[in-house]
């Protein structure tokens, strides 16, 4: 076989840098040469992490954009919010690929991600140059890409339910309400009173209502799509659950489309797109059926005592809502099959 | 100690009739005389609630209006759909005062309850007879009243949320959208695939969408506050946890009113109603902060680019969603305090 | 109705001190009179907990003995280990009486505390002073008490469920082995690594083998009630759930012992004493069976293939582990009925 | 590539079925040509598994030798107790080389499987015929074999913790107590008060203590390894969580062992096989760090107090339990790498 891609990944040590680790380990043309974390560095990526016991034996890097340029081709940021903005524009000019995983790169506009995130923005020019990694919708950018900003959980599970019909003119944009809910790894694994065990188990609250950072990340896109400014409300939720994300929107029909055709849309919009499945008529996906997977299943009904269609849209927030579609995007920039290394079947139960 | 109030149960062996065991076991004017349970006639209590061993001693009693009435005053009716309506009437016309924890007398239309629960409608004169017993809204007509109509746990959580402001004009009832969460508990102690550990577990899943049989009973309500007919979307889910019910529930604000504003209005509605506690601005529950009390906890954002409030209601779904609402109509009915028995602090966590 | 007896309780916001408060908020003949925590004191303990919204409206107090005495005549110590050994003195000092949740003066060695816990012991005549508040095992010592240490979680399912047998010689003391399960919340409020909801749901884990604090406090009781050195094996493991202990114990029976047997002679050890519950031949109880409440459920199992009997004993870790053994200790000393305010049916489900 | 080996999956709706379905999707050299249910024979696989929508579009077989012959050359019996017995002889006439998960041919003794498993045994020339698909211990055995009989889950977990030891002489076989914990999809899909999720959910039980058809299985593997008669003390307790399983093993060490030693003598014993990992001296496994992939992980604790070791040992019950190693036993059997398709990483958290 000819040799693969490396690839690094700083912020090995979190949840979303670890999940790039378990879904690298069995990619055909890629393979992880460096893990990083600035914080353990030099101590064995296992210890940490013993479900990696005799799979990595290898040591945590520091972070060093010469170092990691010698030893890979492309690298994940993996990273909180604010890191990337000041280590993406040294990889880059040390010549590798980025892939970012945070949300440093995704708002095209400094002021809103100041107002939303409460940090500085990165520089304008690497703005403009990151790429929107939402493969099924930006796609054509995404290919050739040297430099991606993959999209939010949030913003993934919410945005595959509502751009066809945004684009279509199927629902009125200014209705749109989305109720979303996570899982708890959403939330990273940093330990404190909000992913306490006992305070989650055993009990569902909402969070954030109208201060989700992933909102204006939402709108920029639905706004694009749109073709004017669209503005949503949107709730966050946490779940007594480890994985997977359900938004569940609503918005009013534009004109007369029952069930069966928005179903037909989507699956016309998502055409040759593996990783979005269309539930059938009369069912919508649970957040189950895409454990540890890349899909994201989409469901529908239109009730018509009330004139609006509920989407029910499900991913898992770690892969298809973070380290999957950052490999999807890895495909896509080098040119490959989107789905390489990604088709496992969710496990289920 | 003067006597007490005997109470008897009908299907004690359901979760609904558990929790009636379990809170009235320490009810100061009230005692529970006979458990009944048609299935499991005869039968210790305790073999199929182990918990109740040695708090429980008596063996089931079948079903007999006579029998009940020479053993208690008051009964409570905690049975599937479909059987109060033939049961009830024979009670009261045994001299019974009767509370029904079950859907057959909350709607007033009998064709709406043919429609929504596919079962044949009770007869018109006892549907007229039945008091809608939610009562911090309809509690001058539960004092007094011989027969409650106790409301589903998805009304409780919602109808506690929604009515002021409708009532009010808050909010314009025809954009009313309603997101609720619900613990496995409501779905009873019926085994089948739907309450499968294996299949819930670490799993979020939407059901019954634009179905639900507690639409009309919230559309009811919500239209005779209003004074006019309202229509709502309703969107149930089923939680991984065992107990409590959220209803977060979006509507676009008529006039200026801040969060503040509704704050106000609910502490004014529900001034001396000890059950129902409206949360400072900026906070809202979540269901853990209810567990096992007869407490509704309600808290509200406003988003003043989209013009909409969010409104947050948690519920026990077994306490204030069931037995705990029934036994607070009980007090009424009898004309005691209606927090008699009922001022469990919630367990936490 | 007389003046209740003034209870203060130290360590309001971790969990062993919140449960305090939701028990003794129904208790008949006591009443928390103030709520005390080093770290965050001058706060509303709602604002912190707000399951307690309108239930407790008081700020807490700061640690001051002198204050404290002005206040109470009983304080609960529910504090970290450590903390108790230097607060203890000064507060019976001040002439309080002291319940104390902490295992700072369940070990009677110095030695013993220093190598288990990698503390300084507290002072000698102070630990000679602390009766072990095992009720059901040393209730004539606690009738009377000034100053009670109550037992540990682990230790209290753990003898209750082998004292009997042991002071009967119905088992060999050499061959005991205690496989014991808790919830997470025995871990106390701490957020860290070790209690992130990620990480312990859907996980199974065993931890400390071999080298638990509980350990020399369970042998301590073991000996005195054997008459000669016991040692024991003992392991810890976390369990997905908030709630419950439950030890699964092992021994090799000494004589012809049936499972019968076991029942006959727990029930007459146990006899009078409300908390313990001996299930029925051929059962063995759960740890939902005793949520919430002050149960002590134990079960038998004897092999005549291996001449080893198996026994179960659950309880609920923050109630009869922790803060209802306290009142039931208190209701003791008082000269009070041990069941006052402790008479909570099981949660269930 | 070569043409790949045809597999046919019998029981192809419950949860070993379903996750043969998941890890046999990316073997490389084996591929699913059937999936057989006699109870849905007809139905898409995908309208019970919607994770399944779009991978597997097939229709469900019904049983059928002859049919099944014409479309496969392996078929992997994954029923119920009793189902394989009188089917498997079928399938091996029809020319069919057999896996079967379940226990009907696990005991080599008809007598004890009708007293364990309270049914009529299958033949004895066929039970003669089926190896014991532990690979780990009976590897060579394996290799070459037309027919194979999976370990069960719990004896999965245990043997691999114990056989070294008790083949060295490192423990006293008569010591040996084992205490097993398992997530709920062991018990299967079938919907009873037993897998209710209200029921189980926030609860830690034990259940068929000293009556568990696993015993006689496990003793079987012990007493051929040490060479005598052994009988072993084994409960088993459910979890509430999905997956998962871990043996707490006891036992009194025979000699001067330290956890070192015991290290050492597993490592060489489990020499080149990818599957079982020993983890270094201090650590031992949680069942997360296994989930969803073939690994069986183990560690030690030796005390010198007691002269006991406590082995900790765990798997995923569906992989390594069940559905992986009947794949690992496929590979074995065809001449391949044990490791063919099994190589997944951990899903962690």
């Amino acid at each position: 076989m000819s040799e693969k891609v490396k690839v690094a990944i700083v912020g090995s040590t979190g949840y979303g840098g670890v999940e790039l680790i378990r879904l690298l380990a069995s990619h055909p043309t890629a393979e992880v040469t460096s893990v990083i974390s600035s914080s353990s560095a030099g101590a064995p990526i296992a210890e940490g992490f013993p479900h990696l016991s005799e799979i990595r034996t290898d040591l945590l890097d520091d972070v060093d954009p010469v170092v990691i340029k010698s030893k890979a081709d492309v690298v994940f940021l993996a990273t909180p919010a604010g890191v990337a903005a000041k280590l993406a524009p040294s990889l880059m000019d040390a010549g590798l690929k980025v892939i970012d995983l945070s949300g440093d790169f995704r708002l095209k506009s400094r002021d809103s991600y100041t107002e939303w995130y409460k940090k500085e923005a990165a520089e304008q020019q690497f703005i403009d140059k990151a790429v929107f990694g939402l493969a099924e919708v930006y796609g054509a950018s995404v290919k050739n890409a040297e430099f991606i900003s993959n999209p939010g959980c949030y913003p993934t599970a919410t945005l595959l339910g509502l751009v066809p019909a945004v684009a279509a003119g199927f629902i009125d944009p200014s209705t749109i309400i989305i109720d979303a809910k996570s899982g708890v790894s959403g939330a990273g694994r940093g330990a404190n009173l909000g992913t306490h065990y006992s305070e989650l188990n055993e009990n569902f609250k909402a969070y954030k209502i109208n201060k989700h950072q992933h909102i204006p990340e939402i709108e920029q896109v639905l706004s694009d799509v749109a073709g004017r400014p669209v503005v949503t409300t949107f709730t966050t939720h946490l779940v007594p659950m480890t994985r997977g994300i359900m938004s569940t929107m609503y918005a009013t029909v534009q004109g007369e489309h029952t069930a069966a055709d928005f179903i037909g849309l989507y699956r016309q919009y998502y055409e040759g797109r593996k990783f979005v499945r269309i539930r059938p008529e009369g069912t919508v996906p649970s957040t189950k059926e895409v454990w540890g997977s890349n899909y994201c299943d989409i469901g529908f009904a239109v009730d018509e005592r009330t004139g609006r269609v509920t989407i029910v849209s499900v991913i898992d927030n770690l892969v298809k809502g973070a380290a999957g579609q950052a490999i999807q995007n890895l495909n896509l920039m080098m040119g490959w099959d989107e789905t390489l290394g990604l088709q496992f079947v969710p496990a289920y139960p």
